[in-house]
């Protein structure tokens, strides 16, 4: 797909730096543009290669116009821009319609015309794949499952029965939506499975990463709202809902019957305590573990960082002796500053904010 | 399923408050439950729901029996009650006998008559499967695997060749039991591949969630006993042994040639170094990191809880300057107080308890 | 396979210990070998069953060689010449050449007549298969991925469009290569795509564990360098970076655009920050969270290691307490040691070293 840089400013609204008639067929990095090529900058890590870049155009915010020596398409949102240049230009392959031969499909399913069933795909009784879905190849739908309009599954993903994903999903290969959660009633020194009769429901525009896993409702479902991102080996416990347009990185995990809200920003490997309420507009940072309910919007954090070995270890050794040195500071205190008047800053006893997890 | 409150009272040996000839037919949260349902309370949570609910019946503990407004189903241990219940009025499919066509079977494999083979799975030569097994769409059963009676693998599990499940275990779609272990031996700058000879042998009534995988001992077999659940996302290293009825939550991991014990419950996110020993019956709250062998039943913890960010980060700060304020702590103290008695409180280039994780 | 130990010392360059004409025919562990047994000892932690064995010989280092009763098989590199000796006695199943009927193979795709292609595996259109490879049952190779001599794809295995894997890899069962990465571009309270154009490219000798997910470059490839070896649960991000012979344990994770050195060892559940670069030789001890590049060769560590909880969570409350108590030390030390020379050890206001990793 060819374009003409004054084509690209007219149809996404940008200011054009440049001529109009110059033509770019495709995307690169600042680094190793051509001149055929659109790239762009956002993070300010990567300006140093703004006024080298041989890109045919750099996709930026117009306060960094004078700083590329080429043409420029100027955008406040250069990132999302780009995103709507890149797909323009690297149109994603198009469904191609009908049921591969070697597919499994159980002659209840409703399968739209134009939806694309792959080699090796399963598809059992009941269930219903929408007009231009795609099912890739080995997949297994279990019965009952929907799969709606335009939603991709693009290899090896596997709903589980009754399972419901809305329009326009992308789901990669490994997710699995709908295994049984974590339910288990201790009886007798034993475990007793807690039925998992509940299903899970996935809102619309939501793309799910590779090998993440979202189980089914105890006896509800398991929602997940509209326009959500959930990145690749996430886990989302049963009876979890997450809000509309929340994105979580990598290795996170949210434990059974949890609620996320709205517009939230989670980072890698963050962990959520089961049972707890997190309101909408919630960042959290990488590596943190939220223990209790989050009522105030607003950055949280948690993850200490790693530093060299030595200087790491001698600190940690102090920490397994942080009450004791409070305690003797409160001594001192009052030894040497008697009159300071207020309440102690140091109080016995208190327990950690916020109980860690327990296992469920 | 439909039955009477007298015949679930009689049947799991709970006292009934209300009417015997009641008819439920299915399971409900409190919040939800119509006339017809049953449902339950076991976490103090959600007893703000009980006065309100329309529930054809509560299970719950006779100590609570006041509070609810209709007919309760009381039992010491509600939750085991309530599992009871739902699986009787919720029974999951029978299994249907038979090899579906499209599945791939190595002549040399035992299939028993009544276990049931899903389209697209692949069973290799000299693998057995026990009666009224299921075996899922896409599952790969490599050569030698052993499946026991009422086990079900649900969908596009992977069993590694030789690899033993025993009776009435569910494995969850993208589990896969017996992949090679992380067995490396350094040698001139180059990682040489370590054969890994053991296989894994799981016990029965063990459940194993989305996603997780245990791997195959090095040379003695990967070994997980009788009742154990294991939930999603979660990592078993080689040689490792876990003790029958332990439960552990999600993405926690255990590092190679570990044992941890009988009974215990580990929270999600726990990682085990590995070559340590966990006796039976500990407990570790979620986020934890165990490092080092724990010889005394109890609870364990590590997890740091997350704060407003700005909040953290100052007192992170200070972490890495703990060292520094613990001997500036010794000073005044010496200083102050000059006839306390006893060891100090804070000893120079104490290590911390446990040595952290090396890489393996 | 069976060989006399005089074979195996010339064959692996051993100071033999013992009759070489003895013959041996498997590997065992110090404790329940046989006298037809090799084993070996390489962690301390197993040298009290040294005394005991009945192995018919043990590999170890030339300085333990008078604390074993019997035969030795001695090397300065044990668990290396162990690794081969193992290998020659329980060779890998030979791949046996040819395509199973029930694979599913476009026309197009070039598949090397030693190649083997299992049942139910999926190869799409110009997909390339070297020599000796193994496709195992339920892969799906997407259009245009490549695949090298003698690599093995376990079973269930997926690589997407135009992934390439070099040489000797193996990938076990449950990888995913080359799905789309986490880029996401905020677009008026919603998120947009930003299209995964790139893809990946692993050398060869790279051994990939169950389960594990590598992402697809945005633009330019996500790159595995030769002879990297990634454990199981393993997240690579978009665009990351990895040099030769780095050796990742199970569930750590790299977010996008970070680039890590060449013979880096990372222990279990370690967390990269983005856009980050990590130099060669780089130890980084379990659990530890690395927010910022590291430019200096050395150990690294960050994960406090779990207590008794009731211990744990009394030195944790003081932890929020830290920036207080260090106002507090500085003015009992201003009070109490007027004349202290040089800069204060506790300045206000100074931020945690490093900052966490923001959610992309």
């Amino acid at each position: 797909m060819s374009m003409t840089l004054g084509e690209l400013a007219v149809r996404f609204g940008c200011t054009l730096k440049g001529d109009p008639a110059s033509q770019v067929s495709h995307v690169a990095t600042l680094e190793n543009a051509d001149a055929g090529a659109v790239a762009f900058l956002v993070n300010p890590k990567y300006r140093r290669h703004l006024a080298q870049t041989r890109a045919g155009a750099v996709v930026l915010d117009p306060k960094l116009a004078a700083e590329t020596p080429g043409a420029a398409l100027l955008s406040k949102n250069p990132y999302a821009t780009y995103a709507r240049i890149a797909a323009v230009l690297h149109p994603p392959r198009a469904v191609v319609p009908g049921v591969h031969p070697a597919a499994s499909v159980d002659p209840s399913a409703r399968i739209d015309s134009s939806a694309s069933v792959g080699p090796k795909a399963v598809i059992e009784a009941d269930v219903v794949v929408g007009a231009g879905a795609l099912i890739g190849p080995g997949c297994v739908l279990l019965r009952g499952a929907v799969v709606g309009a335009d939603t991709r599954l693009v290899a090896n993903v596997t709903l589980c029965e009754g399972v419901q994903v809305a329009e326009r999903c992308v789901l990669h290969p490994g997710v699995v939506i709908g295994a049984d959660g974590f339910g288990l009633a201790p009886d007798q020194g034993r475990w007793l499975k807690v039925p998992q009769i509940g299903s899970v429901r996935i809102g619309s525009d939501v793309e799910i990463g590779a090998n993440t896993a979202i189980d089914r409702g105890t006896i509800e479902d398991t929602q997940i709202g509209d326009g959500v991102k959930l990145d690749n080996h996430i886990q989302i416990g049963h009876n979890v809902r997450i809000g509309a347009h929340t994105a979580m990185a990598a290795c996170s995990g949210v434990s059974g019957s949890t609620t996320i809200g709205a517009r939230c920003m989670i980072g890698g490997m963050v962990g959520f305590a089961g049972h707890i309420t997190v309101c909408d507009d919630v960042f959290v940072t990488g590596d943190s573990f939220i223990s209790s309910s989050i009522h105030k919007p607003g950055y949280y954090s948690g993850g200490l960082v790693a530093q060299e070995s030595a200087s790491f270890r001698k600190n940690a050794a102090r920490f397994y002796q942080l009450d004791e040195m409070a305690r003797t500071l409160r001594r001192l205190r009052r030894a040497v500053f008697p009159n300071d008047a207020g309440a102690d800053a140091s109080p016995d006893g208190q327990e950690q904010a916020g109980e860690p997890n327990k296992p469920e």
